[in-house]
């Protein structure tokens, strides 16, 4: 299969060694069973941070957003060096870049690709651009639910829905202003459903049961295209 | 004033040389008084002539897209040849490229940058790189309508809007199939509201009168940015 | 076998899908047969349109030939996404690009590389650098005729010929100004020559017939270096 | 006066937007009175960071280091933009692209180029390779001590000194283990005395008082080159 | 005005400081005066000394090309930190590359740019593409002469002649086997002829003459395009 | 086993096609036994040309490493195109484009990288990067002596030591002045004592012989890092 696998930048935040080698013994099981892989990386605190010293200083929202790209573009080498010798050993700044490298047969890692676009586009269309088998959201919390966990308790994960579904969840769910989901952008569905590509939401501290979410075994939400 | 004007695909379909020399002309007298201007090139004619090859050949929609923006690449070099002296030899492929080469002090012209992305996008994206004082549409009807004029010969052309107004008119007007709003698409609406970026939309046979449109002296439309 | 095609422009041209599917197949099979290919495009009606439209406003002719260059690779770039998963996913821009990347072991398509220089001189670079077995040139003819056959319908096909005769049946059947023939330049027999390239001159019509015309088992010419 | 101003990566560690108007200032202040600048950054506490989940996950040496060169160059980033208008859009990755950028009369910003060097050994190439009048290490303490103030709260400044007093100061002062002092490395200082630059260590707090630590009249160190 | 100096690889194998003085000091006062240089250099003695060690470990035809080609750019980086300050700080690999960096307003060194393509016919590419006023051949001998003066003491200088003219003398003058003259070659001539570009060939020891010899006060031949 | 072979610029010197064809049947055997090789090659007599012709015309102390630098990578080009098919073909200018360009699988061939910088210290960076069994200094003296085996014909071969006795006989035993020691200098040494990287200092003229110098079974010696 080909995969592509969207780490949330909140993964980098918890400087967890574990964090890390989970990750690792996944891709490199998913490559020795025949996989191939290509990983996106959100910005996370690192990001905020730099976003924040700009935006003191009265920097413009393009330039902030490449502060941010920048910052996950370092959490991308941080796993490009980790995974030393499956990887590809640059990051692709633009999805042009992507597709040329792509080829070398080698696991990409990519941070953001441009102001304006959030990391899960990014992921959207490197997964439209390899005819992604599945497009794995790992974030930290273990799938799509009825309300944001985050501050409902009694919230529900949906383990399958499509992206209908998923637009009104988001939208009814979300505490941040109308127009900019988290998890996944218009953008993003919009290439979503445009190239049929199937998502997974899931929990990166589960990312050893990719496979088997996947296959619907393991909790984790299943994201058709409409 | 920083400039950013996109010119229509439609501009180059018309294979005019009139067009072009109204151009030439009007970037030679804008540089001369002193204005710092960025061009976009759409792809028109030539994108869909490769996009319909690549698709009766079962390309995907991200290569598909390249096809379009490799063909708006084609214009822009029409352009910055026909304007040499005054441009920045290369078109850039990104907007980190362009964000670089601006400071060349050069008129720089790119077309598209990335699948997903109409070149109005990119126009937005350079605009508030630049912190641009108008994003101009030069396109082939004199200004936001209330309906298509396409195929409404009543439709009554908007001098003023703000860009709340203007989601509306889009959304009720056209044919084309709700989310892809032709002239300006969410994402570039975007863009311009949260970088309160002046939007002038105009007809490219009176590129010769963009700053009479710029100070509401001759037809175009002038939107708010909300 | 190391093979070179050349496609002419007039390929483009025809807009047909059939065209496209044939060169698909046929490329798709020599890479199973385990041949080693790389793609040369022309320019065509899109190079001829952009040049003329340069030219009318007074474009240099360093600046069209690059407009012709661009068309080209636009050319190439549709070649390269048809073919995708065999190719190298980027239109090298010279030939130094080329040799860095031929070693990926993938097709290489590729246009022009520099003003002052035809394709089919790209053709013979591109064959010289990699110790090509035959560089082909696909063309809207059978071969090579004693005279133009677009001008004279009793021109007969010369199905083995060596370069000597070649330059003077060029310089003899041409109707263009001396020193330019078409299908082949001084300059790419020149390097043929030094470098004793075989070359076959053939249909793009009968490109799944490639490697029985190679062996002189359907009609084309076989071109010897001198 | 061409200036080379190395920035601790102290200075970014205090997110502190007074630290970066003082920096904004001056820098605008310099250019404003005809000097030229080039910037070097440190990487600081996020070049810590992640070379600290780098090494529990085994990355070797040679990538460690790029990761801090990476973090570098966020910070370069994060000045580039605060200093958007009069730098350089682009951060060099190596002097070699330095010196080419260096002729757009810009202030260029740069980090880490290489494993294996400190950005300290930077800023000493790239005051060789432009010929600077000063390289000015600007850091968390006033200057050149003779013990590490850091320990010692009755080091005295060394107003003036060479740098074959400042290789024994900084080798009997430091507790890092020998040969890789602080403030300036064995190769930086090599560098310095081949081509002969003199260098200013001081606070950055007091980086709007440059031009009179440069000229005695400020606490600061001079070093001579031997 | 605009020239194009095509320096002669000779000009480097005499390793002479005074060669290089007078160069320094030539362009630095057409600088002065208002004049855009570039230049291009040849490969000379370094050239051949590594074209010969491939040849004979059967290195081919493009390869040993490309030795020669990185030979003249060593040379042509020579001459960019000679001239530092004046100069663009990177030589040009191809064309396309030249175009961009030529607007930068500095003068541009460049070396070879394609195997199977001599360096005047860089010089003739480049001022093509820059509409130069001048090409300007400087080489170990006074001018075009009626015979190789290398082999003929009683050859005699042609101060003026035009491109028919040349090519005859070329031919007929020349030990070198057919097709492949010295000083221009066919390709190079093309060029000059469409493209109307005057040509100087001088004395490189004479540099400090140029714009004497351009107006036929001093000796030299001026060649007009046909 | 991952192999590292620097070498000496001497060699090149030599002009000589026997100790070409060694290093390419040497070369050629460690591939077709399943090593991988990375080649760094020095700058030697044409290095030395142009550094000379740059110092008397004042060229600063950067750009003279410069000129140096690309002399090296006209020799690496030599090695590139003599090992063409084995060889990555391009040579990388710094260790993030070579670190990128390993991942080919190729054999690649480098010149210098950095000025300030000698190719030993290249060669140590690479070996450290890509984490090699052996760096393999191939020079023109059989290994490390007890003195200058150039100046004392008793110098006595050291067949191991560690780099700690190393450093000691470097010391004593050259002319050259005191902290710039040929064969391997400071900044070599720490990379190879940090990353424990085994070196061997051979004979060039003995290349054949390289896996049994490894097993200590013919001349050279082996040095231990410490
Ligand atoms: N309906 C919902 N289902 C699941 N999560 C939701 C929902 N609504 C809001 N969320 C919030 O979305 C968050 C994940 O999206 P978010 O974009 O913040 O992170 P990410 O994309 O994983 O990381 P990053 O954007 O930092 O790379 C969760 O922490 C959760 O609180
Ligand atoms: N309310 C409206 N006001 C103005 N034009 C409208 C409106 N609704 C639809 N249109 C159509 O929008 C078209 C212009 O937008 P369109 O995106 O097609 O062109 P463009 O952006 O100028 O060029 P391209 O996308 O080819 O670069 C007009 O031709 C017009 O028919
Ligand atoms: N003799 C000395 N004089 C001055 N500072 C000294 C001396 N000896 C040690 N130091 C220490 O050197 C430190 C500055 O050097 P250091 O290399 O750590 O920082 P930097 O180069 O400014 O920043 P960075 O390396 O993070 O970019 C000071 O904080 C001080 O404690
Ligand atoms: N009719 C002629 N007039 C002038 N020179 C001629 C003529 N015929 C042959 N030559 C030879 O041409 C030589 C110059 O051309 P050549 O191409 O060898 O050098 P270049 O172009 O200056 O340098 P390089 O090719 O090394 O860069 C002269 O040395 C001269 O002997
Ligand atoms: N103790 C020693 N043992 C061995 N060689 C020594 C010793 N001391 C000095 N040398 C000299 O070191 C030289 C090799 O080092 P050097 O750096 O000059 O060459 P290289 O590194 O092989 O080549 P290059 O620097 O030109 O690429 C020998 O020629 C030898 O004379
Ligand atoms: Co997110
Ligand atoms: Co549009
Ligand atoms: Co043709
Ligand atoms: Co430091
Ligand atoms: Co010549
Ligand atoms: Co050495
Ligand atoms: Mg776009
Ligand atoms: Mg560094």
């Amino acid at each position: 299969m080909k995969l592509v696998l969207k780490i949330s930048g909140k993964f980098f935040d918890e400087e967890s060694s574990e964090n890390l080698i989970v990750l690792k013994d996944t891709i490199q099981r998913l490559i020795n069973e025949g996989h191939k892989v290509a990983i996106v990386s959100g910005g996370g605190a690192t990001a905020r941070k730099y976003i924040k010293m700009g935006r003191e200083l009265g920097v413009n929202e393009a330039h902030l957003d490449l502060l941010g790209i920048w910052a996950s573009r370092l959490n991308a080498y941080l796993l490009t060096f980790i995974l030393s010798g499956l990887t590809y050993m640059k990051v692709p700044e633009n999805l042009e870049e992507f597709i040329e490298k792509w080829e070398s047969g080698k696991v990409i890692v990519t941070g953001g690709f441009q102001p304006g676009q959030s990391t899960a586009t990014v992921a959207a269309l490197v997964s439209e651009a390899i005819g992604a088998d599945y497009l794995i959201l790992a974030t930290n919390v273990d799938g799509v639910y009825d309300k944001d966990p985050r501050y409902y308790s009694d919230a529900k994960l949906i383990p399958k829905l499509d992206t209908e579904t998923l637009k009104k969840v988001l939208e009814n769910s979300q505490s941040v202003k109308a127009g900019t989901y988290e998890l996944l952008d218009p953008l993003a569905i919009k290439i979503i459903e445009r190239s049929k590509i199937k998502v997974i939401v899931m929990n990166y501290k589960k990312l050893d049961k990719i496979l088997d979410i996947i296959r619907g075994k393991e909790i984790g939400s299943v994201i058709q295209p409409m």
